[in-house]
């Protein structure tokens, strides 16, 4: 793991603070947050540890401490641990992890918030040992979470940099005779190949498997008239993932097919002119709800028009009905209407935007038309 | 996805069965299972929705409910649950999940378990709306999944001939002057093109690195002399995992590292052979351990002596010290002991083996000895 794989020390140094902080605001004694994008926010720790517990114990005031199994001590010196002000506390099979976490915060009974990814396995046994039950810190952190800081911003830009380089090389892998599964093999090689660390999903919805909004690839062969949905993305170091969905046509079009996807176009375009700060997450989705609905299509658009985004693909906050949090500078999400003909075909159409002072940034650039593919 | 991603229908309707009744037995109202290895054990499903809940409601009594977002309607046709007496129950962005789970039980407050890789972001909501702290769906379980039926045998049986014959082509890929990272890139092709469906893990841990055992691999340059522990893994259709552990020696070793060495080697064997149904998990353990106390070594050998496998890597029964699980015929997992030597070099055997009627069948059968690889 290069220094790449996370920000400098003052970065986490910062964060702690402010997540104690947050902690101390709300209430309660700390939290507790076990692998997952959570750790790795807080202090750069990659750790994927699952029945063996790794926790970072973040009390509202005092020195947060790391309980980590002996046999990860060493993968632990990748993450900002070391140049924190964070104690070790290192455990071996037969020793009792969670009274470990109950000693850091002082003895039980406390109230803590959990990371939202703590997996049953750990958090009932946690909540036993603390004699109080949970509640998840996806509050406490939200904030702080979904605020990017410039770090992150860039991140983002150079994450939807890359991911829109794959896009532009997308028509040359769409020819009528290879599988689905032929493209997303040339697709998961120009993610990395442009700069991701990894790929993270691949969707190839081909004619009919385009009208699955979460079909990934298949067997079936393109052909001349497919409409295809491209929705692709990948982790970019340090962590912060593109997505970025773009809809394709083998051959001209049906002329039905494209009035149909010049109203998604002018759904995603109405939503993306919504995004400022002060307006709702709730209000950006009936943007684009409200131009399918005017010409007939909102019940073809069967899911939300966006999520959050940063090392995780999906985060707070969510671009959906009765989400009526107002949106601030820093926040980062995807905006992604669709239409959905089951058994005929889908599209659909996806930025990432960032929230500035007046508007929105769109951290992806390719063009939104649908992509006619010469056949 | 194809018919191989999963047994026939009728293995599943057994496990329903045996999984509600023994849900009965202890005293609950029933399961919920959200994705995970659970979900894919008992329907086959491999869903990996982790902020919507996808989750299977098995009362205790009653027909099964599945809790599904829409949107993931179309990949559940690929599991058993079409071809069971399963009622689906889909939902859309806006509903309440934890509800339509509540409902499928009968209505609050029941008693129920929940897998133990429910993330606290449904267990948590779940909890409050059921009106009762759910507890973990591991006891309920664990001897449906710990004891393995003909079909889970004969798959690990070929994961682990699969994984012999990587091992066997490793000694080619360990040519001083290559990289850890150049190896693991040779390993990981040849767990593809051996039959595994893909790679779970690759530790390639040479000179120093060996001496800790989750290192997995970095730009450190094989060098002549070099002990070198390789342990890698990766599920086999339909799904059930190898694990297989060598160490290899570049050059002739030094004649301290191949007496520590033939202690482990017989400190392993001493475990394979504790193995029979009614020693306990702990004996085993012991097995090994003693072996290594005997000539001064105990201290070096720093984690359990294995894991069960299946579905997942790590799974019960764990052979570790306080686990006095009697052992059955139909359990499966390794037999791994290992010494570590900081800052010098590390070791490690690994087999998954079976327990029998009167002993243990191995599914790995490479050679033991240190391989030493010519210079």
């Amino acid at each position: 793991m290069s220094a790449q794989s996370r920000f400098g020390t003052d970065v986490y140094a910062h964060r702690l603070h402010a997540a104690a902080r947050a902690a101390a605001d709300a209430g309660l004694a700390g939290l507790v947050i076990t692998s997952g994008y959570d750790l790795r926010y807080l202090v750069g720790s990659q750790a994927q540890t699952f029945e063996r517990l790794t926790a970072l114990v973040l009390p509202a005031d005092g020195t947060p401490t790391i309980v980590v199994p002996r046999m990860e001590l060493a993968s632990l010196k990748e993450s900002a641990v070391p140049d924190l002000d964070v104690t070790v506390r290192d455990w071996v099979d037969g020793d009792d992890p969670y009274a470990l976490v109950a000693d850091a915060l002082g003895g039980a009974p406390v109230s803590v918030a959990v990371t939202d990814a703590m997996p049953a396995l750990h958090l009932l046994p946690l909540a036993g040992v603390l004699g109080a039950t949970p509640v998840l810190a996806t509050d406490v952190l939200r904030t702080l979470r979904m605020l990017k800081d410039p770090a992150e911003i860039d991140a983002l830009r150079k994450a939807g940099a890359a991911i829109d380089r794959v896009h532009a090389r997308v028509p040359d892998f769409l020819t009528p005779g290879r599988t689905e599964a032929d493209v997303a093999a040339d697709i998961a090689e120009a993610i990395v190949a442009e700069g991701h660390s990894e790929v993270a999903f691949i969707i190839v919805g081909s004619g009919p498997h385009g009208a699955d909004p979460h079909h990934e690839c298949s067997d079936r062969a393109l052909q001349a008239g497919d409409i295809v949905v491209v929705d692709i993305g990948g982790p970019y170091e340090p962590g912060y993932n593109s997505d970025s969905t773009r809809t394709y046509s083998i051959g001209e079009p049906d002329p039905e097919v494209a009035r149909r996807y010049a109203v998604l176009q002018r759904a995603q375009q109405a939503a993306v002119a919504a995004v400022r700060p002060g307006v709702t997450a709730e209000q950006v989705d009936a943007a684009a709800r409200d131009v399918l609905a005017a010409e007939g299509l909102a019940e073809y658009f069967v899911h939300r028009t966006g999520h959050g985004i940063g090392l995780s693909v999906h985060e707070e906050p969510y671009i959906v009905a009765g989400n009526d949090l107002p949106l601030q500078e820093g926040m980062a999400f995807s905006v992604e209407p669709g239409v959905y003909f089951p058994g005929q075909w889908g599209a659909r159409i996806e930025d990432i935007v960032i929230v500035t002072a007046d508007g929105s940034e769109s951290v992806n650039n390719q063009p939104h038309d649908l992509v006619v593919v010469p056949v």
